[in-house]
């Protein structure tokens, strides 16, 4: 089968790979039909993680059950699926509690496990014409009839829509409340839109990218440019002085300052002040345990030069982690399927599987109105 | 009245000082019977805090109903009551929400008011024959008949006992799970027992005090001298290596290191290798916006070396912030009226008003046995 | 002033009563802007409660604060405030748990106080020029800028908005969950409204007033005329087979058959059927402990032939009650001023004071078209 | 193998069966050490379901694992395992969600399955020498390694403990609060054990049975006997006339009145006047949707003259159904490792499995001391 292969730093190309196929009685196989460029795919790309060369990339899948193991129950061939990007295995003391992303048997050693992903377990990308997907009656979402004319909807059931949500629920966003978003990225907008579906009052986006926040305000937030580091003043004043009922912090170890260099306690102490005491803070963005390649000496070993005093004075809580998207998806489905979401809303660029390449080159520089890239396995022209 | 005054740092004296009196329609005057020295009164004996000289500590109160205010309704002349350390107002945005340790009246422009404390309000302490109850009718709890013969355990109803109680709520402690406690000083303790009374399956109490974790021991929990820093390895081996379900903060910023010098984020650190991923952390120990008097260079300024890195990895959670007394203080009270609780435990002495700075000055350097000091205002003698 | 006076059964009139003034130091005085007439008052209206002639109406009211007496601190003279229906102390064991509404200071013997209701406490009604508002410093609410333009929504911050939310909070409803209504009068409609603003997928309506169910449309809501019965086979069929996962019942205690008979155990059964096993159903339809005038000999004594063996079967779960107003309404409030919710959609008819009894009258006959009668006690013609 | 077999009203007996056997992928066999007679097993025996003739009974199961199908992963041949009473498929949209007791699989068109049990799917019980569990990785609780000599404590976690406690989330309880319990038969007095390491300030034990208050109040319970009906005017006098915060039905719709005839809403009725305005009601006492062999009208038809004006007067809340084990088993499973719970201290009687038709007809008539009754297949003699 074709699959994109990571080789080495910004070096993937789409290559000739082994097929997939059933390696357990649980397993599934689906032909993939569309599967996102994820901005945790760039940390990867950018060869800044531990992922070795000659791995199919690829966690955002969505696409057509062809076979099935003999214990499989529920998922029939046919069925279109959207397989959310943690692979769990539905009867450890984690999964069985709705924590699949942090499930203790698909990554033996680890909490939790991911296809295609540095350190998440052996589980080969989707950004390929098919995906085995162990305990398939678990992993799969199957999907309504609708299912064909919306895939650019029911694919972001993956990871970016219910891990923006998963940003609002560890904030604990609540109807008539306040939040504030840093990240405009897929992953931030996302964020913002789940805030809008529980009814926030006000919904503030922060980024510095135009292009972004124009995506966050067509949405109905009230966008908030940080280039010039003012935002924390802004914020402040948009909700009386007081900071936010919640905040969402949806970019990660990565995050810049104004002069674009890496500033990794940046977000975490803005949110900090932005957001109001007793208040609570969502963390999504992916920050990890040790970074060698860092600049600055605390990140090297993972830590980050955080405001803690004032954290504990305003009495604040802080949720983090990867979503476990099995407690949103189905929910998030029904959305979808009843036309009151539309997270489509954030492609803007859709090419066949051979085109990868230049979709993962042109997004990891942040070009200009490359928010979100689909990707379309079966098709060999630009959809 | 005689009270205790704050004279500078390591310098308090009992004073003559103007008596306590009502002043609003809503306040409610106690005669203090029983009121505790506090390890955060420690902050201001040594002159960490921006506390004035000549203000009046205590905020661990317990006394006598001797007069209300006209506009008062539910405290009566002679009710024995209880007082959280909290100063609260019933109908901000917070105290409405239970959140009465962030109160947005009574401290204008701050979030939570304290009796005899520093940045915390205008409060007159408690360490004195007469007490001024603002909103008298919100603050008070009215205690059970048997409030004579178990003042001292009633009066850990003004912050410890809740304290070390929020500290495993915050931490979101269930029955069966396993919690580990680093600080076993009064507050750590608490927290210890509120777990116990939780129906945890394992309390581990970590600390470098041997007469503490004495006390530890005999509650009930497993105690980990960290005297030679092994605790983190005896907590995984304890808990199959996995971590403990839930993880209590109740040390503080002035945390201590092997050789005494203090290491502001060694329990924070500590905490997130030793509780599980997906696990809970409750920080109860007070941490400061900045501490000008530090050596550290980054707890000068409130922030602290975290490794966010692991924790984010482990999607752990963390709530912080001092105690809403007001939230627990009734259903902790039943159980002291069912002798199901028995705070007084801690109390290793007992001293008349007069001799209060005897008691911070033992206190304060830790000697061997100091556990509490419950003041008696009303007698002159040793109880 | 002139006020709403109940005289008895189906007998109201405006008349000359004594002047509401300020009692007690922490009492509010309001001179009464907006003043609604609500389905509850119905039941006083038509003799169907104790309630004694001679009092005056009314408990969703709104105004401006034209005195405050010398104990309120944070409500000032001038300020715009929306009076929950609720009379609360605020300090004891309810209101300190955010139960306003089962206050167990201000109807002595009781839990629950409200304004101008049979039973609840001595608070006259506010369908007058002035209302004493008790406690108001924990009872009012002080409304944003917009208060005056926004009168005719802000006023349903006193009861229908926030007792509509409280159903789907007893329900539990959740983003993408589908919701059943019974009842579309305004509290029902405002049910769905707040279903819609929680994000849920489907929101059922079911009634058999084609005027009412219009108006649910008109907000997006699926309608289910139940003339025929069919209702439960439809909602069924909705979900495919399954149920709602969340029903409300905002309809009570005269709810009736297809031959306008009351049925009182209708609602309550069919909700049984039509919620999926273990899904919620949050009832503020009004049921009382006795009914000596009903015909149903159950219904006499306050009793209901309840499926209760389906019901637990089913696994499902039940929270009732009055609204706790307070709970909701300062975030309901946001809502408004951010324009993202407008509940005066709702109102049918704006009369002055003087022509209260024409929209008693109306509205007693389910009139058509008389949805929701709002009064301007200031103004002496139709507004 | 030997099993205990339905024969017919009150007619059970041992006899040669098939053996159970692994017929799935996902299924463990498990050879049983330790089953109990349950009190619902009753139901059946006495001829009150649709159970038919030739079906095994037994759902409270313990055992060794001999067997695992080959796409079984965690579970391993040795393990001793006990087995929830539910049967759950783990990947259904209740499973997934922790509702594993109203598994959509394992019982097609209703919500829930079991072993040996009536309307509750085909699986043969494991009041015999073989069990055959499906999804077997899912179902099996492994137990610690001092399962052997506890096996008498941990059978319970196959029903009556987590059912027992099931019954006080049900109703909410938290520390320091009151809770009334009807019902001392094992499920009753394992909520009362389970509301105790909670925390509970009070438990209150209502029953007529002398020998099982007797049982209760060795645990540490207050205990009230009903015979004389004054069981609620003692409730309302322990709790200040104000009724306890927490109610749980453990008795069921053939709970009796003071005749021994049935009276099925007693209890129900009872805990609405003997529970607080606010407070919670968990019911885990078996209701039925028709019991056509009732005497009573209503109960014919799965109805109850439920008092339900008082009970939305009261603004309570109510939680129902049969427990999903899975959600309890594994922190219940620590307190007994830790010694921290010993719910062996129901057992009355231990047999062989051949003696079970003793043990059912002695349990049947309530006979006097046998409170719980545990067979052990592979023993020929009492042990």
């Amino acid at each position: 089968m074709r699959a994109l292969v990571y080789k080495g730093p910004r070096d993937v190309a789409v290559m000739d790979m082994p097929d997939a196929k059933i390696e357990r009685a649980t397993d599934v196989l689906v032909r993939i039909t569309t599967t996102n460029i994820c901005g945790s795919d760039l940390h990867m790309y950018e060869g800044r993680t531990s992922m070795p060369p000659g791995r199919i990339l690829g966690h955002e899948n969505l696409g057509e059950v062809i076979e099935v193991g003999n214990a499989v129950d529920r998922v029939k061939v046919g069925d279109r699926v959207c397989i959310p990007f943690n692979v769990g295995c539905g009867f450890c003391e984690n999964c069985e509690r709705g924590l699949s992303g942090f499930c203790l048997t698909c990554n033996p050693g680890n909490a939790g496990a991911a296809y295609g992903f540095a350190e998440m377990g052996p589980y080969a990308g989707g950004q390929a014409e098919y995906l085995r997907v162990p305990y398939g009656d678990f992993n799969c979402l199957v999907l309504p009839r609708d299912a064909v004319e919306k895939e650019n909807d029911y694919v972001m059931l993956a990871d970016i829509f219910p891990t923006g949500y998963h940003a609002t629920e560890l904030a604990g966003v609540k109807p008539g409340e306040t939040v504030v978003i840093y990240g405009a990225g897929p992953v931030g907008l996302m964020a913002a839109y789940s805030a809008m579906i529980k009814g926030a009052s006000l919904v503030m986006v922060v980024d510095s990218h135009k292009d972004r926040l124009a995506l966050a305000e067509s949405m109905g937030a009230v966008t908030i440019d940080d280039t010039e580091d003012a935002g924390v003043e802004k914020i402040l004043e948009l909700t009386g002085g007081k900071g936010a009922d919640r905040g969402c912090e949806c970019v990660g170890y990565q995050c810049c300052g104004m002069h674009r260099e890496e500033v990794p306690n940046l977000t975490m102490n803005n949110l900090v002040k932005t957001v109001k005491a007793t208040g609570g803070i969502g963390v999504v963005g992916v920050f990890v345990p040790e970074d060698p390649g860092a600049e600055d000496k605390l990140e090297k070993r993972g830590a980050m030069a955080f405001d803690f005093g004032s954290f504990w004075f305003k009495g604040q809580s802080l949720g983090t982690g990867q979503a476990n998207v099995k407690a949103y998806n189905r929910f998030l489905s029904r959305l979808i399927e009843r036309d009151k979401a539309k997270p489509s809303l954030l492609v803007s660029h859709e090419l066949p599987l051979e085109q990868a390449p230049e979709g993962y080159r042109n997004f990891d520089e942040r070009k200009k109105g490359w928010t979100k890239v689909v990707l379309k396995p079966g098709k060999s022209s630009p959809g």
